[in-house]
C-alpha cells in the first residue's frame, strides 16, 4: 500500500441500506498498521459521510479481514489504522466450488453473481458434450471475474471467488465431495454433504449432461443428486444446489 | 374443447432438447375424451414432427394431465385421444407459496420464472416497509402472469401458479407453515419443513424485512430460517430457499 496515490485496486464498498448492516467495507491491497488510500477512496469515504475515529471493516479480497479506525480524511487521502483481525464468518467451513457448463449469453453472469451471494470459492467453466459454448472470449470471462468482484462486495465477503477458464468435463478433478444435479436423482445434497472436505457443486448444460458423461462422473466418486422433479433451466440448477447449501447455514 | 377452431388457449409445448426428455406436451383448454386442436397447434406437431399414433400429453393448467394419441393431423387442425391419466408427479406434496416483496425492474419476472421451475403452487406480491415499490401495475401483473405460464411449460408442469396482486405484509394470511429468510436465523428450512400441511416461504425487499416485520410475523407463527451467513439481493434469497425444498426431492 503506497502513500496517497490510490495504486492497486482497493474499492470502498457500502451506503445500501441494508437490515443488519454491520459497517463499511474498504478493500485495501494489504492489511498494514497504516494504510493510506488515494483521492479516489478518499472521496467514497466521505461520501458515506465518515470522519476521523469512524470505524470501518478493511479487506484484502484474498480472505484476511480486520477492524480497521479511519485517522485522517480529505480530500486527497485517507489514513487508516488497523485495528483487530476479524473473523471471515462469511465463509463456507471448507472451499465451496462450483463447476458449471458454459451458458449462452449474460446467463453465466447471472450465475456467477448469484453463486459469489452464496458462498463459492471459485467458480470453475466447463466444456460438455451438450454445452450451448465450447469456448469464452478472454472479454467475457474477464467480464465474470469483474461480476465476482462486484457481487463479493456487496454480499459482504472477504473473499472474491475467481473465475476460471473452461475445461473439458473429462478433465475436471477435484478434491472431496462431488455433487452433480441430475434429474431422475434420489440422492440428497442435504443428507450427504460433508464439509470434513472441500465440496464441489456441478451442473450441465442447457440440454442436460449426457448419460455417459454422468456415468463418467459416477464411476469417478461424483454423487448425482437430486433438484425435485421437474426441469430446470441450467441458470436456476446452481443457484437451487447452492441455495440448498446456504439453507443448512454455511 | 370445440372443433377445430382452437378456440382457448391451448399451447403446444417442447422442442428443445433435454436430457430425461419424457414426450410432447399440449395444453387444452380441459380434459375430454376427443380433444380437437385449430391451425396453430396442429401446425406446431407438424413441426415437432408428430404424425398419428405420436404420443403426447395434455394438461389443462390447473393441475391434470393425461396421455392422449395423435389420431389426426393435418395443417388445419389436430384431433387426440384421450389416454391415461398421467400423475402430476412435478407438483409438492402440499402446495408451496412463495410470498416475495415487490422488487424493481425485472427482478420480479426473474424471480416468478425460477420459483414456477422449482414447484410453487402460487406467487404471493407483498407489501413490505422497506419495498423498492409500493404497486404493479395491471399490465406487469399481466406480464408476471405469463412468465409463470411460459416457466411452467417449459418445466413441464401441470400447474400454472398465478401470481397475485400485492397485500400488505401485516394482512397476509397463511396455513400450514411459513418461513421467512432472516440474516441471523439460526433455524434450517431443512429440518424444520413438514408436508402435512402448506408451506409458505416468504423474502424481504432489497433493504430486507424490518425488525418489528419480522417480530409480528414470528408471533403469528412464522419461522424465521438462515440462508448462510451473508448478504444476498433480494432476487437470491427465493431462489435460494426454494433450491433447498428442490434438493429434499421435492
Amino acid at each position: 500500500m503506497g502513500a496517497g496515490d490510490g495504486h492497486g485496486t482497493p474499492v470502498v464498498s457500502g451506503g445500501r441500506a441494508r437490515s443488519g448492516d454491520s459497517g463499511r467495507r474498504v478493500r485495501v491491497e494489504a492489511l498494514a498498521p497504516v494504510m493510506v488510500l488515494g483521492p479516489r477512496e478518499a472521496r467514497h469515504l466521505q461520501v458515506l459521510r465518515l470522519g476521523p475515529g469512524a470505524e470501518v471493516l478493511v479487506f484484502d479480497g484474498q480472505g484476511a479481514q480486520a477492524q480497521a479506525t479511519l485517522a485522517e480524511l480529505d480530500a486527497g487521502r485517507a489514513v487508516l489504522h488497523l485495528g483487530e483481525a476479524a473473523e471471515a464468518a462469511a465463509e463456507t467451513p471448507q472451499p465451496l466450488t462450483l463447476a458449471v457448463a458454459l451458458l449462452k449469453g449474460d446467463k453465466l453472469a447471472d450465475v456467477v453473481r448469484a453463486a459469489t451471494e452464496l458462498g463459492v470459492a471459485r467458480v470453475q467453466l466447463l466444456v460438455t458434450r451438450r454445452a450451448d459454448a465450447r469456448e469464452i472470449g478472454a472479454q467475457k470471462l474477464l467480464r465474470l471475474n469483474r461480476v465476482a468482484e462486484e457481487a463479493s462486495k456487496q454480499s459482504r465477503r472477504a473473499v472474491t471467488p475467481p473465475v476460471l477458464a473452461p475445461v473439458a468435463l473429462g478433465e475436471l478433478r477435484w478434491e472431496g465431495q462431488l455433487f452433480v444435479a441430475q434429474p431422475g436423482a434420489e440422492a440428497r445434497l442435504t443428507q450427504r454433504l460433508d464439509w470434513s472436505g472441500p465440496v464441489t457443486l456441478l451442473t450441465g448444460p442447457e440440454g442436460g449432461l449426457t448419460e455417459e458423461e454422468v456415468l463418467d462422473l459416477a464411476a469417478r466418486g461424483a454423487v448425482a443428486v437430486t433438484l425435485g422433479p421437474r426441469i430446470l433451466r441450467a441458470e436456476t440448477a446452481p443457484v437451487a444446489l447452492l441455495g440448498a447449501v446456504a439453507a443448512l447455514g454455511q
